[in-house]
């Protein structure tokens, strides 16, 4: 059943720790057997929170749970479990939210409405909570600032590897840390995947400064990304901070004392949602692909959209296929302004079609070279304006049809 | 290379004629060796044509020409090539299409700009139109009323089987006939697909009545079907009427005398669309997808057609797995009007969710049976308004990488 190791998989990094966060995991058996599937989170007093989360019109208890928490602006739980989504489960999913969360209020001191969930595996079935509540207690009883390489097992389905990412940096030259987890691997698209990450640091930001930082790194990374175009319902992106850094006030999210974290946030956020890609179900390849000369950004980022999931250049791409026609039928298809005769289209480097034909006698050799490789480049110039966009996928490989042609069974 | 029968197969119908067309096929060599890659169609003098085209935004050159001899409405010739899509080739293509036109309007004694162009196959190399030139007239000498079925094996690319389609019908009760080929395999997505699709019949009606009609019959057909997402650069319809059934002139699309004809016509491009889903790429299920309950008609197709386009419900339909949980994320990424808590999806007429949840105890066998046939129906009920809407796919499988990560190669 377990996929082999993604080819493009990362080892995962020394995490460190952010002062004022602890966790840890165990194993529930909420479906899986023998392999750890429930995190516990526990932050300082006065922590404060931002999140983004799923644009899927059928999302989760567990999105509708954060929702409404997020507006309170402080946490000082978080609990994840892997294997069960709590979607499409009625009253039941409601309940299971409000009884999971209690039973973490209750260990960790807070009230139910400062606790954040966060659901992930299959939809539909019931979640069953009781397996949650009754593991809870041992896991608030080893909670670590140490705990992050465990929890980002912890919160895995089909990922083949376990994501996490740090970034030093300094608020008002007081140095301060942030440190993000995350998984997905399937069910990835922009708006957002399903994915859950989520990050913490020690600064000391209102929730709504941090709303403003994480809702910008977000359009620059996890929604510049998809796998499969198929938005999850329980797409959840968190960001927590504990407040322990000692560094002035800031302003606001422009305040220019916030420039370096607001930075390493954004680079941060680009490591993890990348790494879910890299571990996009059957991945043997990293696409990047760069839109220029576009009439507006927007428009750029949705053709880079439309060309990142098209399944025809996306299984050329698993062929090593530099098959840029299907490029241009994907250009043509997203709907957005292009002008065929003005087109140009590059991978790795080397323009292969320029003003809409075939460069006569381009050099075959560095394309075949970049195409074999594990990080692949594609550039489309439209020479209509000066828009700019661009996305990541990954290519479309047996091994997707491998993993979900029997995900349930 | 060539990929097994469809088990979605239909056997190729006994076409019979239509007064006033004729028809040749012949191996040109343009790419296949040792097969048909040419037809060279014939259609008496007066004949009238209507014609829908992509949507793709970098259109092949035949899209082009075929455009601008549409606005003459008449029609004596057809030339349609396998193997090079004549796509992204600069003024090569353009002269391509002009010499091509010349040629077979030089053999058929009409006008270049009454000769309609069709080509599938490879993007962006320089179609040998010298290779069609020069095979021309052996096809011109040995036009023949029974050609049809040469012709739909002549069109074929990637597809496992020739599709043919006829219907008889009347107008103010004078007998009418009506015949179509079609062809497409992959790069197959509504507005429209790389599908080539040819109709002929002996009614007499100006070309602004057949536009009006082919129009319509399109939206119900070709435009509600998908296989992979990716619209081609070269979808044409074409609907060519002889005029040499002796019936009373019509008034216009609207006129009673019509109904029957317009129904057949709809029927007829709905049985060619449906097989080039039962010919997509690695098909082994042909799906039928119905919205209900939506708050508008077009809302409910486009909430069909993302679910048919959703890799996650393909593989899982390929799995023989009624993942109802995929279907409502799918629902979901529409991005359309959907409410999840009175949401209902059921298989094969069992349904296993209603109102945001599962049905608890709902019979498994039926729904078991269904997903192991060849043909699934998905039902999903809104209980927002009285939108309806339906697209046909087929499921994801690993027929369509072993096809498509290879292709040019």
């Amino acid at each position: 059943m377990a996929p082999a190791l993604s080819p493009l998989a990362l080892p995962f990094p020394e995490m460190g720790t952010v002062p004022g966060v602890r966790l840890a995991t165990g194993a529930a058996g909420i479906r899986y057997v023998g392999r750890p599937d429930l995190v516990l989170a526990d932050f300082a007093p006065g922590t404060t929170v931002g999140g983004v989360f799923t644009r899927n019109r059928c999302p989760g208890a567990p999105i509708d749970w954060c929702r409404e928490a997020l507006a309170g602006g402080l946490a000082r739980g978080l609990v994840v479990n892997a294997g069960n989504a709590n979607v499409f489960t009625g009253r039941a999913g409601v309940a299971a939210c409000a009884e999971t969360a209690a039973a973490a209020a209750g260990l960790l001191g807070c009230p139910s409405g400062q606790v954040f969930l966060a659901s992930t595996g299959v939809i539909g079935e019931v979640l069953p909570h009781e397996r949650i509540t009754a593991a809870l207690p041992a896991l608030a009883d080893r909670l670590s600032e140490a705990g992050w390489a465990e929890a980002a097992r912890g919160i895995m389905t089909t990922d083949t590897f376990p994501k996490g990412a740090i970034r030093r940096t300094a608020i008002g030259g007081v140095p301060v840390r942030l440190a993000g987890i995350a998984k997905g691997s399937g069910m990835i698209a922009p708006d957002m995947a399903t994915m859950l990450c989520f990050v913490a640091t020690d600064a000391g930001l209102p929730s709504p400064v941090l709303q403003a930082l994480l809702a910008r790194a977000v359009a620059g990374s996890f929604n510049c990304t998809t796998v499969d175009s198929d938005t999850s319902t329980s797409d959840t992106v968190l960001l927590f901070a504990t407040g322990l850094a000692d560094h002035a006030p800031v302003a606001g999210p422009e305040d220019p004392a916030l420039a370096d974290f607001a930075m390493a946030l954004d680079a941060l956020l680009l490591e993890l949602a990348l790494m879910v890609v890299r571990d996009g179900e059957g991945a043997s390849r990293l696409v990047r692909i760069e839109v220029a000369g576009a009439v507006s950004d927007g428009s750029a980022r949705r053709m880079a959209l439309a060309v990142a999931n098209s399944p025809l250049v996306k299984t050329a791409i698993a062929g090593g296929d530099a098959n840029w026609g299907r490029i241009v039928m994907a250009v043509g298809k997203s709907g957005e302004p292009a002008d065929r005769d003005r087109l140009s289209i590059g991978v790795g480097g080397t323009w292969m079609a320029r003003a809409g034909t075939v460069v006569p006698g381009y050099d075959e050799a560095p394309v075949v070279a970049h195409m074999r490789g594990r990080e692949l480049e594609i550039a489309i110039e439209l020479g209509l304006g000066a828009g700019r966009g661009h996305a990541w996928t990954c290519d479309l490989t047996h091994g997707y049809i491998d993993i979900n042609g029997s995900y349930r069974s």
